[in-house]
């Protein structure tokens, strides 16, 4: 009981924070602690330590958390496990929770609904002051936060919303209607979980309301499930975007062996994908055996592809994520890309260019030794061709790499698709096999008659 | 004036989304408007278009602005601006918000100090409720938020932070001694915004306090700033882990010639590390004329060191950003990702080694036709030596691309760099070189005395 009382008395964060370093007794400090304060310890952690604790607690401790538990704390519980505990689970609650419960799983994955509390304050525009003083003071204890308060009508329709600050420097007699400036944002419960995130960073909110689409008020969404919301959407994004499927889980936490499978799956497939480049070799390859210099730039080629595409896509990704780009910019997006594309390719294509001629003159003066003879032929008397080459080339695959690499995420979203699918490694694999194409056909244009 | 009228009954998301329709107009838009509604609506904006009003808008209302605009949202704007402009905004202001505005710009760059608003209630522990109402009333109107009050003894120290609801809730005889629990989560002001993001995930607060190294009150932090951070610090990773400088603008709008020169500099410097491919594969040269075979495997072997070493990085990057991976994990991160290489090289070593198989049979039996006599010879009669090699430098690449991926984060933290400068590109760039000599030493070791 000591222990209990001492554990009640710490931060919320800092018993996560023992938690986590003694994972072995994480249901015995919850069991320890009064059931308000457990709630609020417990509800957050990570997913994955919640489920931890749930399997070990005895089934009495298991009820009376759950029913102490935020309503929209449970539901990012419950969302995560396997439908058959959560029938089990919503077992456990007594019938108002469970009546909850069920209505805001009862909302799409990802959207605002889910996020939902149905503890707010809600008033009428002809209360008084005073009277809404009293309603906060009675009601006020269960909410998920008192900072605003909603003006509702008789049918349940959403009026307005009223900072609690508003009432405190109002007189006692006046009325809520006269606090009401007529001005709400309100969230719609079907919307996607991101158009919450960009309404709270644009209007100075620390709730905002979420209605029905017939404008009754549902329940709020405060800005706190907003930020954890914010950082695992990140997360995930980050994550595809370097060729995994999304961990939903720490790093260090997640088994072994599930790590791998999250990792294995895209690897395979782009490896598969890959093998195409094989093809594509063996097709050219009597041109490498002929020429050379060719097959040793074949890397080179395919990678400033492969870079210019996951620059391109990640951008494209990123604007996405955050808004800035939609499906409808697709063209506008194209012309900036093409022209990006143009200009880095023409950059890259000098260098490139140039390399061959610095070679060429270093080989020349004898600064520089080639034991190859083909490979030597081919600087000193063929620079010029070969550096034409290689920078055509380079303007071609950097140009379509930068187009496929930006196109890519708006392609997958039109087709209902996550953007952030068309990571770094798929956009590198893409245009490598499509470079060596590009490549071998430019040296067939350039070569044909001098070296080929 | 009636467009003013109008302007202010418009919640300011709206004006901000009608100031990024007409671009053109963004000025004449915030002139047009009470300059408290206008400081509302300019303090959402981007702060491209910040600094594309302060430029347009005549010196006195751009006083006026800067007077009105809240510190913390001040500082955001000066902070993003080169320091003569800076110096000239700075005197416009008045005595006293150029004082609190030098005070939090001495604050480094990106620490919780450049976040602060100097605007809160606070209260002594021998104050009463009724009195504490009384002190909400008379300044409550010019602070950041009312929703938590802090209480502090003589010295400035900050002994607790108390919510608004608990003083609605509590008899107004009551002392605010009486209310305290004496727990209190604070930010120092010279920690790293990250660390405030993570504060605000785990404790249940609209704003914290920011305290001196002498847990002296200096100010308070709001969560809807945390939101503006972690969705810029996201950006920033993204656009890094995709190869490109942070671009600090939304994609449309940044100017076409700054999306360039973000972009140029990765994919130079990465293009001239390539360069070394040429080198390696010029090296290598001989035994690809005389092992034709060798060089079509060549894009498959590079790619699939750069998959895996982007999908390790990126996984590291993302979980340092979090916070779930510190530099202190070095080696538990490195013994998973040492173990993980193996398993998908392995995997992927497998995979190849059965393609060359596959190709084996499908020649001898003749469903597959190979012009090139050498390669034909090569999968005819050494299919399992080629496919050995294939397979040993796939499992060697996977290996070493994912532990160089992995470590290298770890690494540029180490030495005080953005651990998302590791990024895909820049890996794959890494393994790509290395993974060539990998090859052709694997294949000295496998194929001499059979095909070399
Ligand atoms: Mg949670
Ligand atoms: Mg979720
Ligand atoms: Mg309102
Ligand atoms: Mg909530
Ligand atoms: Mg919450
Ligand atoms: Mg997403
Ligand atoms: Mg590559
Ligand atoms: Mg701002
Ligand atoms: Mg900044
Ligand atoms: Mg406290
Ligand atoms: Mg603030
Ligand atoms: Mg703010
Ligand atoms: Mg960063």
């Amino acid at each position: 009981e000591e222990i209990g009382n001492f554990l009640d008395q710490q931060n919320i964060s800092d018993v996560a924070e023992l938690i986590y370093t003694v994972p072995e007794h994480d249901a015995s400090i919850i069991m320890y602690m009064s059931i308000h304060r457990a709630s609020g310890v417990f509800k957050i952690l990570e997913t994955a330590t919640q489920q931890d604790i749930i399997q070990k607690l005895p089934p009495g401790k298991t009820a009376e958390l759950l029913n102490e538990l935020p309503p929209d704390d449970r539901t990012a519980l419950l969302e995560d496990l396997p439908s058959d505990v959560v029938r089990e689970l919503i077992k456990l609650l007594n019938q108002e929770e469970r009546k909850i419960t069920l209505s805001l799983l009862g909302y799409p994955e990802n959207s605002v609904g889910r996020l939902m509390t149905p503890d707010y304050v809600y008033v009428q525009e002809t209360d008084t002051v005073q009277r809404v003083l009293e309603i906060i003071r009675r009601v006020g204890k269960n909410s998920e936060t008192i900072d605003v308060i909603y003006v509702i009508n008789d049918k349940g329709e959403l009026l307005d919303d009223i900072r609690i600050r508003e009432f405190i420097l109002a007189a006692p007699n006046k009325k809520v209607s006269e606090l009401m400036d007529n001005r709400v944002i309100s969230l719609n419960a079907y919307a996607d979980q991101e158009a919450a995130n960009e309404a709270f960073k644009m209007n100075n909110r620390v709730a905002l309301p979420v209605v029905s689409n017939s404008n009754k008020l549902l329940g709020i969404v405060t800005i706190d499930d907003i930020l954890w919301v914010a950082t695992e959407e990140f997360s995930e994004d980050m994550q595809k975007i370097g060729g995994t499927q999304a961990l939903n889980e720490p790093y260090l936490d997640i088994a072994f062996f599930k790590l791998i499978r999250k990792r294995v799956g895209w690897l395979l497939a782009l490896f598969v994908s890959e093998l195409l480049t094989t093809s594509a070799m063996t097709y050219f390859s009597d041109e490498m055996q002929k020429v050379a210099i060719l097959s040793i730039f074949v890397p080179l080629i395919t990678s400033s592809g492969g870079n210019s595409g996951s620059q391109a896509s990640t951008l494209i990704i990123q604007a996405m994520a955050v808004g800035e780009v939609t499906i409808a910019d697709w063209w506008r997006v194209m012309r900036r890309e093409i022209l990006s594309g143009l200009v880095l390719g023409v950059i890259l294509g000098s260098v490139g260019f140039l390399r061959i001629q610095i070679w060429h003159e270093l080989i020349q003066h004898g600064f520089m030794h080639m034991k190859d003879p083909e490979i030597r032929t081919a600087y000193l008397t063929h620079s010029t061709a070969v550096g034409l080459t290689i920078g055509f080339s380079l303007i071609g695959i950097v140009l379509w790499g930068t187009l496929a690499g930006s196109m890519l995420p708006i392609f997958l979203k039109r087709l209902g698709a996550d953007p952030a699918a068309s990571s770094a490694p798929f956009v590198a694999t893409l245009v490598d096999v499509t470079g060596i194409i590009i490549y071998f056909s430019m040296a067939y244009l350039i070569l044909t008659g001098i070296l080929l």
